[in-house]
């Protein structure tokens, strides 16, 4: 019997032991080598740094390090599975952010839950990294943690809301182009209310983001309990800020009912969530992201046989890959070389747009360009770059 | 006029942007390598790590990582230059335990220098790696941290303490042959009490060292008060404990005082505090170790025109490199290739003698191995897994 992509990708970890290495930039075969990478030149380098802190940036790998950080909360949609059963995804998102981005991303695994104690450690582990990638924290914890450590002098970006966002409005944008409704126009159903499901329905709706970006007309968000809508009472204090923000028909129910005339689904919750006879009670031409990893709410197969017109995935294994990797190398790539402190709205809006616009004329399959395309990253690196020297976050004098 | 070897560092620094880089060991060209390396393949890793934590061994980057860690405290002996500081000494750590050990280095450099947050944040970021060489942090402070961390299931290791004394003691092995006196013979002056010459005191009288390793006569020890001896006011408790067991003669003075009759000097102090006067005092046949780094407690043109037989340095530009580096990559080679839980004693003690009999005809110029000869770490490393499995340390079953 062939085997499945997980048993060939467990053989190709046990093979390689693990995913990342380290290399040397600076030649260390000679004896003077060594006199120049380590001591007694090395002295040099260290007291130009004291006594300049900034020059850290070109005189050591803060100038192109990155740390993937996970308390392992919430991995992939697999749930808690903590410190170490974090580490292979983490590991895959540095390559990808070195395949991709040209970053040298390292990956950082948390033995606590705790949110004071990941803070305090995050802040503490900062000196030797240019930039932090927050990943699969669970939330309402991602949105606090992310928050904190803002004023930290390098960007700290929680992809799993802002990367998911980012890719989702883009190939929305180009979606609604394909099924010819204005984007302003569309009502969307967003079936998972953490992380990624809270970042995108912000974004959507234009919370948080400067004027002169579209919104659409309107934003459902579920979660697991069913509709959103103010005075539900089990809702966090996040969600109920949203459900102040979403839900303007006030409806309640489930998934189902929200589903009903709706344009859009948005699926970033778990494997099987969306049933396909739901599919014939929305509205023309739906457009269905199903975006639960590594299993979506719904195959492509069957989402089409149900009436979907267009389907994405966050899969590498079908058309229109909604995948993070889309944006946050270059985001990224273009705030690192940019020497930014943080990652501003702009920022992430300029990522969007610049992605939207790889794709000339969408299609049904090609509403985003596909990871393959190596010019995904750099281009939106310098977009990204350019609004942060706009924006005068930019360090580089 | 020509430039400094601290001005061509950093050059070398500047140009290459730091360092040290990451690199994938997986593929990730294609849909499929991405398929493989990230979602969805990677879920079923992450799975087999979670239901048997024992895996991250095989199936992460754990089976071959390792954090250098610092608090800047004691930078080479620069003194207290912090976390941005530090960054490229630990950078040039790395690079030696790639180039020499093979194995993929991290550094980590705190932002604080608070020995309980020390000991905090090391536990919570150890999941990722197999191992953690703990690097200039200031005596007494060292001690404790290290002792703290013994039970973290990896080997936890300050090598300014083992690994200098190891070198040290595998080349007064050889240079007490090459003078022709018994080492159970010998007199030893050491300047500098602090993690090195704690450690390298320690080690030549044989204190915490299983029976059957030799031992020196008699260790003095100074500090940058003069000799330690019971009953000076100002010690600490670790400098107390080496009080009751060094300076069998209760000598009080300075250290030109304790040099009198001396057939040994060790400085792991500061640059020039070994005057050239002082070594006509010392036995027949003087050796001196002038560890201080960058620049040595005497130069060796100096030293020999006093009267010193032997001089060893740890700079790689002169005769009888005495550096860590001949110990540390191979110590730590070998007790990960065993996954070994910690680096006993006696692992130790079976890399200095490897290390001492890899030079089998000592000479005055040659008392240790060239670190440009790639055999060290090697021959070193299978001493020393051999030894953690006669041990029951080792984890491979």
């Amino acid at each position: 019997m062939a085997k499945t992509i997980g048993e060939v990708s467990v053989d190709v970890h046990r093979k390689a032991g693990g995913k990342l290495g380290t290399y040397s930039k600076v030649p260390v075969k000679t004896s003077r080598d060594l006199s120049i990478a380590y001591t007694p030149g090395v002295a040099q380098v260290s007291l130009d740094v004291f006594n300049h802190p900034e020059q850290a940036f070109d005189l050591t790998l803060k100038k192109n390090s990155l740390a993937v950080i996970s308390d392992g909360s919430k991995v992939l949609g697999l749930g808690n599975l903590g410190a170490l059963g974090a580490i292979p995804v983490m590991e895959g998102k540095c390559v990808l952010f070195k395949e991709l981005g040209g970053i040298d991303a390292f990956p950082i695994c948390l033995d606590t839950q705790d949110e004071k104690k990941i803070i305090e450690t995050i802040r503490l582990i900062a000196p030797v990294f240019g930039a932090i990638n927050l990943e699969d924290f669970v939330a309402p914890k991602c949105f606090r943690i992310e928050a904190a450590l803002q004023d930290l002098g390098i960007p700290v970006f929680h992809d799993d809301q802002h990367g998911t966002a980012i890719v989702v409005y883009a190939g929305l944008l180009n979606a609604a182009k394909v099924v010819n409704k204005p984007f302003s126009s569309l009502r969307v159903c967003i079936n998972g209310a953490g992380a990624a499901g809270n970042a995108v329905a912000k974004m959507l709706l234009g919370i948080n983001v400067p004027h002169g970006f579209s919104r659409v007309k309107e934003v459902i968000l579920c979660d697991t309990k069913g509709i959103i809508y103010v005075g539900r009472k089990d809702l966090d204090s996040e969600k109920s800020s949203l459900a102040a923000k979403t839900n303007p028909r006030k409806l309640k129910g489930e998934l189902k009912d929200a589903l009903v005339d709706a344009d859009v689904f948005i699926g970033v919750s778990v494997a099987g969530a969306l049933k396909s006879e739901w599919i014939s009670s929305m509205s023309k031409k739906p457009i269905i992201f199903a975006l639960a990893n590594p299993t979506p709410e719904i195959m492509p197969a069957v989402a089409k046989k149900a009436g979907a017109f267009i389907i994405a995935t966050g899969r590498s294994d079908f058309p229109n890959q909604t995948n993070n990797a889309l944006a946050f190398p270059g985001i990224f790539r273009g705030a690192m070389d940019a020497r930014s402190t943080r990652i501003s709205k702009r920022m992430q809006m300029a990522a969007a747009q610049t992605l939207a616009e790889m794709v000339s004329s969408p299609t049904p399959e090609k509403i985003l360009p596909p990871l393959s395309d190596r010019t995904v990253a750099s281009r939106i690196a310098v977009a990204v770059k350019k609004q942060a020297e706009k924006e005068n976050l930019s360090r580089v004098k």
